[in-house]
């Protein structure tokens, strides 16, 4: 028996492959093709020769916690005790698997936002608990009608990714004030907010659950750094929550994965040192701005982006299959890779929408938009 | 409610924290304190500016994959498909956890010997199965009637770890036709077999799983590179296992953590071309001879160690003090810090042993043997 029966190859596996056979510019599966910075590299090769090798202490780095405490401090106005409320994760992927395999149980439910990234769903089945898919409105802003009609009592979590991966969309304050009435009713449910997408913000700045005292006391963070300093196979990542919820992560981390990456831990401490990370969000503004200048006059019609690297696009001027289907014709015929955003719906909804990443050289772009505005 | 509501902090923390405090002489957490090899540094110096930290796919960079099944060929005579029947892991913690929780649903019991390495009740109790804890005998050789006893018809899986930690002792073949001959009646049954120090053992040579025909089909081998390529930081494992058990061991794995770190992947990938695993055997040998030779005329008396990099003492002759309560003696007013082996049993049964490790320079386990040549 399966625990996971209905889970087939990964789509960011399907297109990334489909597209090499191809040939394609591949702006599917989200990661930078151009190059590290080079102060980090030059951190890595300088820290090889200084004994760090073996295993970094369970809950993470040290000197890397305290950065990251640094840095929350200096963004959010947040104090974060690196003893008691902090934890290095191999990726925010294992972040969010702990954190929803620590506190959901056999038959608890869990709110997903649909679509949503593919990884709360599967998490939440290991678990032995039960998904609970709530549409976003059309736009992709949040439904708290919807929400809210969907609390019974057995639920137990609601995973809440923000900026917003596929769609591009970010939380309003208003949507936090409405998040907060509905869950004054419930103290017992648990929030689950993946903010990887943290740095990269655009029209509005990026509000984090570490700003929001209503909410915090029940709130596990999930963040990363492979997205922010562009080292996605990296796999450091990060969680942050309050005493009691971390320490009972803890002691599912310790036997998950015990620790994490020693190299790779001691060189981005050193890094956050001298990175600045508002100099993210100002990069990726860029390129979101070039790439919708490049595809504007294209016959796919933009939707909003206020954050992440991916463009959300509809195609129904050009064709009326499924996204799917489009997808792949869009690489074979056309020599683009994209995501069909069909495959975040736990239904698989159709409404002809594709995400373009563009973490990509100007280059990749400007070659990528020359192909599409052809169609 | 905790699902692991009788763990507290991590033996191996308790310890290593102690030690420093007290400055202590550590032989307690398992992790070489000598340099890397100078091959591996050159070559993580070398592909550093190789474009290699994005994303590696997700079962775990090709080129390590093909190499390990080359050695997997070499070393055992067995031809492992690699792209069905193997797994990259966040080192072989994850590999455990993950093999567990794809197959381990709520109610499924699962055997574990006892004494065993920490991870595996744990990472049962998270599944929602039920541990069930088999003795070995008093020389900690497994006691094949206890197992046969101990089987019901929910035991999923058995847990066998070899060579074993914390004892020391490998599986003869006669162990392994006993365990063959029980398990022909239940086919049900799967095997976690956990080979972590497969290139570390003495006496007799290894007897692996991948060897084993009556067996390798419900077989699921962890290992890792942490242990012989002495980089227990950089976690990197992986899992053997046939077609049909990784096909959803895969699923989990992609949800759980996605992809290991990919500049650790890189370097090992090429130090696999120029390593010799034989080597390995052959240094801890000479560092378990040298560590037996200067402590046997101590007030320790030495149990057998076939294998790992572990070496269990008895203190009856010292103390009538429980183990944790002499380790800890040990550290605070002898400057030596051990591991109590009554932590690794589900009831913390005491017979007085202690576990030391040698993956150590000869200086330190020169200095560690006179202090306690002194007791
Ligand atoms: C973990 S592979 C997918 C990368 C990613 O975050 C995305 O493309 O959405
Ligand atoms: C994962 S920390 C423990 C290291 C180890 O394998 C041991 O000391 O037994």
């Amino acid at each position: 028996m399966s625990k996971l029966p209905n889970i087939t190859t990964s789509i960011f596996s399907v297109m990334s492959q489909l597209a090499n056979e191809h040939g394609a510019i591949n702006l599917s599966q989200g990661f930078p093709n151009f190059p590290e910075d080079e102060r980090l590299l030059q951190i890595s090769e300088r820290i090889i020769r200084e004994n760090i090798h073996q295993y970094t202490p369970m809950a993470g780095l040290p000197s890397l916690l305290e950065k990251i405490a640094n840095q929350t401090l200096k963004q959010y106005g947040r104090k974060v005790n690196t003893a008691t409320e902090m934890l290095i994760t191999a990726g925010a992927t294992q972040g969010v698997f702990t954190a929803i395999n620590t506190f959901v149980n056999h038959g608890d439910e869990v709110l997903i936002l649909d679509p949503s990234y593919d990884s709360y769903e599967p998490s939440v089945l290991v678990a032995g608990g039960k998904p609970v898919r709530v549409s976003l409105n059309d736009d992709y802003t949040p439904n708290f009608n919807r929400i809210e009609s969907a609390i019974s009592n057995k639920t137990k979590m609601i995973v809440i990714n923000n900026p917003h991966n596929p769609t591009g969309r970010i939380w309003t304050e208003s949507d936090f004030e409405a998040l907060e009435t509905i869950l004054e009713k419930h103290p017992q449910i648990l929030i689950l907010g993946d903010e990887v997408y943290e740095y990269i913000t655009f029209s509005q700045p990026h509000i984090s659950f570490n700003t929001r005292p209503k909410l915090v006391e029940r709130t596990i963070i999930a963040s990363s750094f492979g997205k922010s300093l562009h080292v996605t196979g990296w796999k450091v990542g990060y969680l942050i929550a309050t005493e009691n919820l971390m320490f009972e992560m803890k002691k599912v981390h310790q036997f998950l994965v015990f620790s994490v990456n020693s190299f790779s831990q001691h060189a981005i401490s050193e890094y956050l040192d001298v990175v600045d990370f508002s100099e993210v969000s100002k990069m990726y503004q860029r390129k979101r701005d070039l790439f919708q200048n490049l595809i504007k006059d294209s016959r796919f019609e933009l939707m909003p982006c206020d954050g992440t690297y991916f463009q959300v696009v509809n195609y129904n001027q050009i064709s009326s299959k499924n996204d799917v289907d489009f997808a792949k014709e869009l690489i074979v015929n056309h020599g683009v890779a994209s995501i069909p955003i069909s495959v975040f719906y736990n239904d698989a909804t159709d409404r002809h929408m594709l995400r373009f990443c563009f973490a990509k050289t100007d280059e990749t772009l400007i070659a990528a938009a020359e192909k599409l505005n052809q169609i």
